[in-house]
């Protein structure tokens, strides 16, 4: 219990929400019909269920798989269709370019394209080197009527396009034919509605890859990789346009609440600098199957000190998912079961704990689902449940019922003592 | 599993979505405080529980009582408020007129009025030979203001009109005075708001039914009819005006799912055309109390082979319920239950089984009510819960929780693997 700068007692907890990347699973015969999660072996988690409450998030709405962009803004109470406007100001956000209310952005990929434009290569052989050196001649570009575009690149071949200028429009098409569609054309970039903005967005769109493709063949980085008989990156192709709506900060929404993220995994990075909340980084925090339970926890008892809210984000669970490795899930949980204890050892003992996922990643599937995703929050003031376990079936008895990730979000923000009054 | 054209491996499931039209209903005090449901024997169906997931379905919202046309609008996931407009539209499709995006549709019954305009008999003598002679002498009439009146009959005294023209409104008042109100005038349709459209249309009505009273007047059905001591079909009135709304088709919204609906009742049938579902159809499948589960069952199975998705809906339930017969209510869901073992027994193991309702019809109200359907989703990838029974109580503490019709479809096409993602 803290006491307010006005002098008011009020009771006020810290709390560390724990993410646990695509969590959620389907019955595995292997397992004997149990998840992952209800087949690791989880004391400290399983503790937290049996004092705390559980139950079953729907991140957005039951039987709609999320992204982990949707996922974690569901989580941070923030409703999508609200602030979610295609993967492309979130990118840009994660490549570290500033973006601004009403700017559009693009994911980009670097290519290699042949004379007749047909795509060769929708990765440029998955060029990682000289890929800096590249986009800084993409970067800061003037083009008709008043837009200018901004470009950073992102991890190997990726990169971002933001375009500024007055009155653009996300609703134009990608001028990348997709997936496994080598052979074929670029796309000519299309408006997908009437307007005015979406027509001189595509046009923008569609200078900006001219210049970008001029840019490109006359750059030594190309003409070296051609003679060492590498792919150029000779071409940008644009997908996923959005325009970037305002995002109000989590302290503006919830008393001034201070808050933190550890996560190593851009897109999450993105979100939480949405939310107005600090990022901690650190080279050995990852997004990657080298996860590192005692960095994080460290992070997360070091972010505690100064802040209400510290998120804590585990991506190696949902990369096991996508990999359909359930025994290498089971064992990335028992992984985390050791981090929360380790964060519980060493933080106030009012502070709350609370463990949910951005959406389930089944090892059957492969890919995020719409099943709902088991969740606890354990400390006092809760209302414990009888449920003993943390795991998908037990959490659908539990005291927290069926709810949506932003319901969730709300309950903890409520516990902790920043919510806001609704009425007198 | 199926193989993607991509030629992607991907976890696609087909699923039999079974409808027991009214099934909900409420403790019966000579069934021991247990529903028809609960009392009947149901061996199949409790099997699915006990393997399966449970839960509580709310068609629309809790308390909502729904109509049959809403009811399964929402079990196919769409929201009404997005493609309902009144009955009017739903039974002309049933009807088996053409109706497209702007056309207004009315609720018809031939009727009898005397000289003065004072309706004697609102179904004119339930009339039922000659209607479809009369309605053709009624269709293809051109208005004023470039306004054309498409009528087709439908069952017995019923019938419906289509208005089609440019800007045309739902919002005009009901020129049938209703349920039990014989011996009132014929009202005069009303425009309910202030805009041209809603003005014109009523004038339009106006028009047809002035121009249908001078028709059947004329007709000589109506003089044999009358010679015969008969009432005479010698008015329409109308009901229910609803504006057609674009739908989008279940195959643009799942990645091209393929759907197929079993219904002998028109309303079903019109809601499963709206959402692009092939209907089937064979004389011995009807809508009616003569519920033939080998002929649905042969159906279901033979339509699996090609679609991904199958509907089969039971009527006969839904009229007991409204009949307040208990114990009919039970004997026919033990029907149902042997016509799901038959199906359950010539399909494909990986086949997913959905059961539900489109809303409860309680022998005691005889009418729907708002109280949840009970609901299961059988097969592999389900997580399953700890009920044994397929019941409205079991049902209340089942894995599922408490959703919606909506989201119930959600979860059974996720289960399916025909989500979209949101976010990434």
């Amino acid at each position: 219990m803290l006491k307010l700068s006005q002098g008011e007692l009020c009771v006020k907890r810290k709390a560390v929400l724990i993410s646990i990347d695509g969590l959620g699973d389907r019955p595995i015969r292997e397992l004997g019909g149990r998840t992952p999660l209800e087949a690791a072996a989880t004391p400290t988690l399983d503790m937290l269920a049996s004092e705390g409450v559980v139950g079953l998030v729907d991140p957005y709405a039951p039987g709609i798989p999320c992204g982990t962009d949707v996922g974690h803004l569901c989580m941070l109470g923030y409703d999508p269709a609200d602030v979610y406007s295609g993967r492309g100001p979130i990118e840009a956000l994660g490549a570290g370019l500033e973006i601004f209310p009403g700017d559009v952005a693009f994911r980009c990929n670097f290519a290699t394209v042949d004379h007749d434009g047909k795509v060769m290569d929708r990765r440029a052989g998955r060029i990682r080197d000289g890929v800096a050196e590249l986009a800084s001649h993409l970067n800061n570009i003037s083009l008709n009527e008043a837009v200018t575009a901004h470009f950073a690149p992102a991890t190997d071949h990726r990169a971002v396009l933001v375009l500024r200028g007055i009155s653009l429009s996300p609703h134009v098409s990608d001028s990348d034919p997709g997936g496994n569609n080598e052979g074929m054309a670029i796309q000519p970039v299309q408006p997908l509605d009437t307007t005015d903005a979406a027509r001189r967005t595509a046009q923008a769109v569609q200078q900006y890859l001219t210049i970008a493709r001029d840019v490109l063949n006359q750059h030594p980085i190309n003409k070296q990789r051609v003679m060492a008989g590498q792919l150029p990156a000779n071409a940008i192709l644009t997908r996923g346009a959005g325009i970037v709506t305002q995002c109000t900060p989590l302290q503006d929404r919830f008393k001034g609440i201070r808050c933190a993220a550890v996560s190593g995994e851009a897109t999450v990075q993105a979100i939480a600098k949405m939310a107005g909340m600090q990022n901690y980084t650190h080279p050995g925090i990852t997004g990657s199957y080298d996860f590192n339970g005692d960095l994080k926890a460290s992070a997360a008892i070091h972010l505690l000190e100064d802040n209400d809210l510290v998120l804590v984000h585990v991506k190696a669970t949902d990369l096991a998912g996508h990999d359909g490795q359930w025994a290498r899930k089971k064992t990335l949980i028992e992984q985390v079961d050791k981090m929360v204890s380790a964060i519980k050892a060493n933080i106030h003992p009012d502070t709350l704990i609370a463990i949910t996922a951005d959406h389930s990643t089944p090892c059957e599937v492969k890919e995020h689902s719409g099943d709902p995703v088991p969740a606890v929050i354990w400390g006092s003031g809760v209302r414990a449940d009888k449920q003993l376990t943390y795991g998908e079936t037990a959490c659908s008895f539990g005291g927290l019922g069926r709810i949506t990730g932003k319901d969730y979000f709300h309950i903890l923000i409520d516990l902790m003592g920043f919510s806001q009054k609704f009425g007198a």
